[in-house]
């Protein structure tokens, strides 16, 4: 049910210190050798640990990864690479591994310095107690402020894709932000791992939205060791790929669903855009517009918003198109507004989740984006620490 | 001190009844012969009015300004451009003017039709009141629920420019918002209005941001009736620049200030850029961060989220360029981030404004912008009310 649901992975969750009183570190490893492939926060500003783990992956396959919480070891200039390093060696040495087979990750208060003998000490008493049932400490160990552990997996036709999350719980100061580690025992070259992972990180950690904020520590790290010996062929592949995108969705929507001060869940779908691209900018931008989230949170289908928010998306340097005369919105299945005009229907809102269905009239892209609502807990959380 | 400073302009406020127990229908209007321009919204969902409006002057000259308040006439289809196009002639018909003349703008509710017998009525006896002390009311009648009226003037070597504003006071559900009315006496040539306008609202009104939303009701309005006789050279065309720019700039501050909830003002400068565009993208992008935001709400000198959001800024296609190692950032005077490590030093952030200054490093591009800060009160205000 975790990242170690694949055979031939093992975790383990310990009390570093770095947090007051609560498992903060965490380590995850194959036992026989995987390859792997990782997607990055696109931040100009990245974290020390992206910028070393990202060498690492460039010059070899990963085998472990190590992710410290309370601390995201960002804006922390030389020293923060040293740090990152020095880390990533240390659990090279424990693990019998080359440093570079290492995966650095740190989340947590941005522009203070890792407190590494802590980190350090942490490896080692983590190293010590790797096992196959060790998903659900490790789980724990990389949240922050979240209200729970976020964990996935699916079994499938022999083979087994696991995965665990942290989400935005971005409550303290400076805090950066989203982590994710996928496993699977599925077996695959090298090469391959990039390109089952980018397509299912797409469609599902790159299709929510908290509050719009790109954090400078956001990565998916994927490890593949092939324990399960199953036979690859296309239909097997695409049942891989398919299990792939299920766990990271499920990850994803996990990561909505205890988004800050998250009370209603926004399931935002476009069809009818002019291109796919165009329907991504159309739903990211009422995914992010604030008078969107604020009606969610007051329960009111409000399709005003909706429309402003839909015809101002941007996209190539202007807006996406998009025209008010072919256009149709719908609240939980019932029509607001059908080609240009309001139907004068008011679809009752009252539950933990509401459907946003759009469709442009304009061509065959499609697009879908979930997204939290915008409350006073949102405010409150990020607005009441001072430094 | 309004749009009836400049000499030549005369203005009303009336009670058309569009909302309960307040002025609601302003009409400003030039009496020698004026040349004008305007600048409207670039949402993809227009108003009727601007529709209408647009086409009107891309015909001729404008001479009279007609605004109601309560109903935006935005997303009413057919019936909306009819209503618009209706006003505009009964307007023209009292006024003694081509209905192409007319300027007319809505502010309020999405998706309701005008009540346009009361428009009408409101026209014609806004008409019959129209009068050089009539600025006040006019704008006092363009406000929804906006805490107070916007006025502005400079007067300078001979002329006057003299504008109103209405801001940000999106607190029902589906309203269209800003509106500004600028008026001047300083002689300009038909082909010169644009030209002015254009560069004034480049640094104002568009650098500006309450919740990053875009309404479908936008437009900024310039009419200029060379009533002052002011002889024109280069410096004076500069002079009067300077107060065009001087007006929008306080309408557009006093926009910010009465924005949604806000309590704080938010000053964000940018200089250091690699090129002008990418200081605004990343200026932006600071003043529309959420997490920013709500810090500033706090009182929180919370450099790791400026960081965040300046190195994810939305420009060509990627991100704005930046690099954290030649990076300062300033919180009000004091430096807390200089050339990619943290100084150590916390200001305190105690009063209505927070400025926030950032140095790239990597060339001569700058930027500014004003933003107000993101708290209970803005949630409350878009979440309770529900249609």
């Amino acid at each position: 049910m975790s990242v170690t649901a694949a055979r031939g992975f093992v975790a383990s969750g310990v009390e570093a210190g770095i947090r007051r009183s609560s498992v903060d570190l965490a380590l995850v490893r194959s036992l026989p050798p995987a390859v792997g492939a990782a997607v990055w926060t696109t931040n100009r500003v990245q974290a020390a640990p992206v910028t070393v783990s990202r060498r690492h992956l460039e010059s070899t396959q990963p085998q472990a990864v190590v992710v410290n919480s309370g601390v995201a070891n960002a804006a922390t200039g030389k020293r923060g690479i040293a740090d990152a390093v020095r880390t990533a060696a240390v659990a090279a040495r424990v693990l019998h591994l080359r440093p570079e087979q290492i995966v650095v990750l740190s989340t947590g208060v941005i522009g203070v310095p890792l407190p590494l003998e802590k980190v350090l000490s942490g490896v080692r008493a983590a190293a010590s107690s790797l096992r196959p049932e060790g998903g659900a400490a490790a789980a724990e160990a990389i949240l922050t402020t979240d209200r729970g552990s976020k964990q996935s997996s699916v079994a499938f036709d022999g083979f087994t894709v696991g995965g665990m999350a942290k989400g935005a719980g971005m409550i303290h100061p400076r805090l950066a932000t989203m982590l994710a580690i996928i496993t699977t025992d599925f077996p695959l070259q090298a090469d391959e791992a990039d390109a089952f992972l980018r397509p299912a990180v797409d469609a599902t950690f790159n299709r929510i939205s908290v509050d719009g904020e790109c954090s400078t520590n956001d990565a998916v790290v994927f490890l593949a060791n092939g324990a399960s010996k199953a036979q690859r062929d296309i239909g097997r592949d695409d049942a891989f790929a398919g299990a792939l995108q299920q766990v990271c969705a499920d990850l994803a929507r996990q990561i909505v669903e205890d988004g800050e001060g998250a009370t209603v869940l926004l399931e935002i779908r476009v069809v009818g855009a002019a291109s796919d691209d165009e329907a991504v900018a159309v739903a990211r931008r009422i995914a992010t517009s604030p008078l969107v989230k604020t009606a969610a949170f007051g329960h009111d289908p409000n399709w005003g918003r909706v429309l402003a928010a839909a015809g101002s998306a941007p996209w190539n340097g202007g807006f996406a198109l998009l025209d008010p005369e072919r256009l149709s919105v719908a609240f939980d299945g019932t029509a607001v507004f059908e080609r240009g005009a309001p139907t004068g229907l008011v679809p009752r809102l009252a539950g933990p989740a509401t459907t946003i269905d759009l469709d442009l009239g304009l061509g065959k892209g499609t697009a879908a984006y979930l997204a939290s609502d915008l409350t006073y807990d949102y405010v409150r959380l990020n607005a009441e620490y001072t430094t």
